[in-house]
């Protein structure tokens, strides 16, 4: 079978989402976790195939990133105290709007219930309308897509004004740009409740995404499950600043568990409350976002949906290069653009297909709070397209807020070739004077009084002059502070400085590593045009679970010998593989591994026994080929690990031809 | 420089705790989390070196159990349901006495505080009788040791009753073993309290290790970060054993954090709150605890502490090979004393000391609540011997815990060779009296009596027999039940089974990664002979973080082609390697990355521009040898992946002689 034919036969038959799922469970790629308790929604655990199969993607992330751009990869706690999340804005800011009915005690989350039910009453108005048949299947059939359950149970045939239809709609095209109050008067404007029972919900309440503990006896310490691996690198970065010499740009790079505490998640491995990050931070000069390594991605083409086409109502991506969307500014700068490109090939390699992969520009409204850019990499799936790797601009905001909190710099020192000439505000305090005025509150106001910021001190010098003197708060002390200029002076002084000083910015590519997972379980999954029930998961080799299936063709005491010595040599070259020495049928063996994703089989005969032959076998077109034991590994380690086709991986061996499969 | 001298050189300084911890914190190998913030206790992070050390150290693992021995690996959620801790014995058990000073809100842990007091009187006595000159500097010398904080802020010089001096003797020697409520007796007998204040103190309250947090908005469902992987194992059980085909033994293994909210985390990386555990759950019939691959490793001699030994107040280890404990059942069966000997053998490839390794026996008041036997790796360090690795016989403990409370059969199911004739006690019901006798309540009482074990339905038989009716309580339904025989009958019966049902016994090999990583530091850790401040850390090169530096000798612009080439070739290689082109002289960037354990320099000159040579140098010998860069690449990949020896694997080389270093 060709590459041609092997492609016809993976879309011969319609992609069935129930298929897939029940291959993922009866090979046990992942599982509901405490299954035996009655599960808890939104925590899965991987079983041994998707386990591998996640190890093995990890392996190619951090080879293809880590390794080949000399990356400095740290390893934060989870557990993170109050105060660093509440200083990078997470503690006010990563919430979702609840609302609860308090007779019941249900939980709605805000945006989804007004999304649902609105969206039902445009169904109700369409039947009415006699535009749809049965507005409640066509519902079921949504929900049934986007795996959730039906919040509105029941929906009736009622006609809308003209008027109302219109604003519904306007409703729905925004809805992830509300605020909480925003979401509360739409259920206050146009009735919406309890959809069960009609009853009035509680106004939007805030509900913060983070997973709280104590840290240590009897609640000292606050703490949170980390909602992201960023704020530990960033942290770390004048350690990693140093480690690197002090030379920019660089990256850091984390690898781990982050938490969400989902008011009610759905949609399998899609959203989560437990999830793998891996997640890089690069740090930047902000007047120099150019990449030494841009020109080896320039020319690769990618379909991309920016802002303005999003905005023009359109999901048509824009085919171009990188180069192009760089010289065009669509895409910001160099290294946003390089790193776009390397996700794509990470993404290519691992087994994502290319026709189902896009760059989404956010729109303003939904950026998290530190992002200044973000163009998202969305897989296609049968959810639609999934958000599965970020890639954000997160300016100089995380560093500055941190630095400001601490009072340590968190700054690069760059040494300038030519020395340059630097106008600045200067304060200048006379000492002497403030401890006899201020007693032990002295040291409180020269600290606030050095703190302030170049603009702050320009204020503060247009005020010494006009008034003759300052006036100011500082915290902890109580009433208005008054100097006058025998207590300071405020001037503009021009310094010859050899070292530039900035806070780098950071542009950081985060991926899901489960989501990726979900969308090339999709991408991978086809079924034998001959058998619907024949599944094959088409792993790319590289990240496949396990490699090689042997497979003795009976267990006869001759060929468990020859099993034992084949698989002492996978086991020497540590290529993962499997013994299926069950006593099914060769093609039951088969049919079993290609629902595994396993690439290779190696089939074990009384030729074997006698000349030392083996017969491999490829999952994807059933072509089989026969030779040595250690050509046939070679070809095995070509094809998975070098980058070889089957072609070129078996150019030496015999073609071999069964009736079997 | 020979094998025998970097032996002689590595022992001709003594080891300085100060010093490595020197080079761990500037070569920025871990640091204490949030240090930006005051940090916290028990939480640290790893930077770059750390983090890639840590990473080859869970490579090897995977490759040595893991692939090596076909375990089922599997990663589980970290949050874990209230229902399956308190199932398990966590909720109940897992926890430490702590003491509180109502005045002063300290908190005291009570079996360390007992320790200390008790440590400190016996030193003021010595000091008394003159024994010890200065008890408070000895004191000193003892929590630098311990890297604790002195509790017991001064000690008085106070001679005790010899009487009294045996008693705090004798309690010191078992102050693992005491309960709460004996750690509260020995408080007020012996007037404990806190050491600064003299202030009687709360008596000892349990203070759960789980850190606890709320899965769900509004507190729906209390949750625990996990104490260990095992759990997330046992649960998943059945879909274990189903993917293996239904047959035992098999192994399933996890590699993940685990959390523990110590009260007071002191001893740096050896007692964290948030750690990385690797663990090997072996599922094995309790009536057949042999072991396939025993023979292997029967030969390997190794140092034992059994129970006994440490009962008789030695700590003098037995030598023996694993084959010979087992014999003599000094441990108890061969899988047991399989996993001990694989334990050692990944503990040698990964660069601990031998010489600085015992298994030692846990005594009965010290197992875990789960464990029937077991058996600690300790590794010797400046901490005294630490517990790394687990190796314990959970028996059927966990799988049964879990099957009774979920009413799920965790068992495994063997075809039998021969039927055999089983003898058992049955319960029949008369299942149309139950309704209109109980209402309601049927379902219930139906199934308290159908899940009745044989013991239980041998005492009921027996209670039927003798006063014609049994009598029992059933949760949730007030008063006695009373029923005859017209409502149950309970029989002995003999049926032919074809199948054997067994709950499997569990053998647990369980790794603290971050205390195998410090140990492993302390045991590479040296200085050169000439220069104290010239420091190594030889690991072996398989887990050394980095393999290669690329020394260009300086920044020429022919050097800089030959090293952007050379780089390329180790990149495509995937040989993790770094450049120092910093202006600093040979001897110094050398130094430095001595510091890091990086075991090997290429250095790159002239030459190396005209004929394409360069020198490879090897970090503990500072030997060198010079060739083409191809055979230095192979040179280097045979020594760090395919196990040979610097001398086997550059045979082929030209010896280099230069006179610096």
């Amino acid at each position: 079978m060709s590459v041609e034919e092997v492609k016809k036969n993976r879309a011969a038959l319609e992609f069935s989402r129930e298929n897939l799922e029940s291959v993922l469970k009866r090979r046990f790629f992942y599982a509901p976790a405490f299954e035996l308790y009655g599960g808890v929604s939104g925590l899965y655990d991987y079983g041994p195939p998707g386990c591998a199969f996640q190890a093995n993607i990890i392996d190619v992330w951090r080879k293809h990133f880590i390794l080949e751009e000399d990356m400095l990869e740290v390893d934060c706690t989870m557990l993170t105290p109050y105060e660093v999340l509440k200083t990078s804005g997470h503690v006010d800011k990563f919430s979702d709007w609840m609302c609860r009915d308090l007779k019941t005690g249900e939980i709605f989350r805000a945006d989804h219930l007004v999304e649902e039910v609105l969206e039902a009453r445009l169904k109700g108005d369409k039947e009415a309308r006699g535009l749809v048949k049965d507005a409640n299947a066509d519902a079921q059939e949504d929900a049934d897509k986007k795996k959730r359950k039906k919040k509105v149970k029941e929906i009736k045939a009622v006609k809308l004004e003209d008027e109302v239809v219109k604003e519904y709609e306007e409703i729905l095209a925004k809805i992830d740009g509300y605020s909480g109050e925003e979401l509360g008067e739409l259920m206050v404007k146009y009735k919406i409740g309890n959809p069960t029972t009609g009853e009035t919900l509680e106004a939007p309440r805030a509900f913060n995404l983070m997973f709280e503990t104590a840290i240590g006896p009897s609640n000292q310490l606050k703490g949170y499950l980390r909602p992201e691996t960023a704020q530990g690198q960033f942290l770390n970065f004048n350690k990693l600043l140093e480690f690197n010499n002090g030379k920019t740009p660089f990256a850091s790079a984390s690898i781990g568990k982050s938490f969400r505490n989902e008011i009610s998640p759905r949609s399998g491995l899609l959203r989560v409350r437990e999830f793998l990050m891996a997640e890089i931070e690069h740090f930047v000069d902000p007047e120099n976002k150019k990449h030494p390594r841009f020109s080896e991605v320039e020319g690769i083409k990618l379909k991309f949906l920016p802002r303005d086409v999003q905005q023009a109502g359109s999901t048509v991506p824009l085919e171009t290069t990188v180069g192009d969307a760089v010289k065009s500014k669509m895409v910001d700068n160099e290294t946003l653009g390089y790193f776009i490109a390397r996700i794509y090939l990470f993404l290519i390699t691992i087994g994502v297909d290319p026709n189902r992969l896009r760059f989404r520009q956010h729109m303003a409204n939904e950026m998290a709070h530190y992002a200044a850019d973000c163009w998202d990499a969305e897989l296609q799936t049968s959810y639609g397209w999934i958000e599965c790797v970020g890639c954000a601009d997160r300016s100089a905001y995380d560093l500055t807020v941190h630095s400001n909190k601490t009072k340590e710099k968190l700054v690069v020192r760059q040494k300038l070739d030519e020395p340059i000439q630097v106008t600045k505000w200067e304060i200048e305090l006379t000492k002497k004077l403030f401890g006899p005025k201020f007693r032990k509150d002295a040291p409180k106001v020269e600290a606030y009084l050095l703190g302030l910021s170049q603009e702050e001190l320009a204020a503060k010098a247009d005020q010494l002059k006009s008034e003759g003197k300052i006036v100011f708060n500082v915290e902890g002390i109580e009433g208005d502070i008054e100097l006058d200029d025998k207590f300071v002076s405020i001037e503009k002084k021009t310094k010859t400085e050899h070292v530039r000083e900035f806070v780098p910015n950071v542009i950081e590519p985060s991926f899901g590593i489960g989501r990726i997972i979900y969308s090339i379980f999709e991408h991978s999954f086809w079924s034998r045009p001959e058998d619907s029930a024949r599944a094959v998961l088409s792993f790319p080799p590289l990240v496949a679970p396990t490699k090689v299936l042997l497979v003795p063709l009976s267990n006869h005491q001759d060929l468990v010998k020859v099993t034992a010595d084949v698989s002492r040599i996978f086991r020497k070259e540590k290529i993962p593989f499997k013994v299926d020495d069950s006593g099914v049928s060769i093609g039951k063996r088969y049919a079993r591994n290609d629902e595994l994703g396993t690439p290779f089989g190696v089939t074990i005969d009384f030729e074997s026994a006698k000349d030392g032959t083996v017969t491999l076998r490829e999952r994807d077109s059933t072509k089989q080929v026969r030779g040595a034991v250690e050509d046939i590994i070679k070809a095995i380690r070509d094809i998975t690990y070098n980058g070889a086709s089957w072609e070129e991986g078996t150019k030496t061996l015999e073609p071999f031809v069964t009736q079997s499969e």
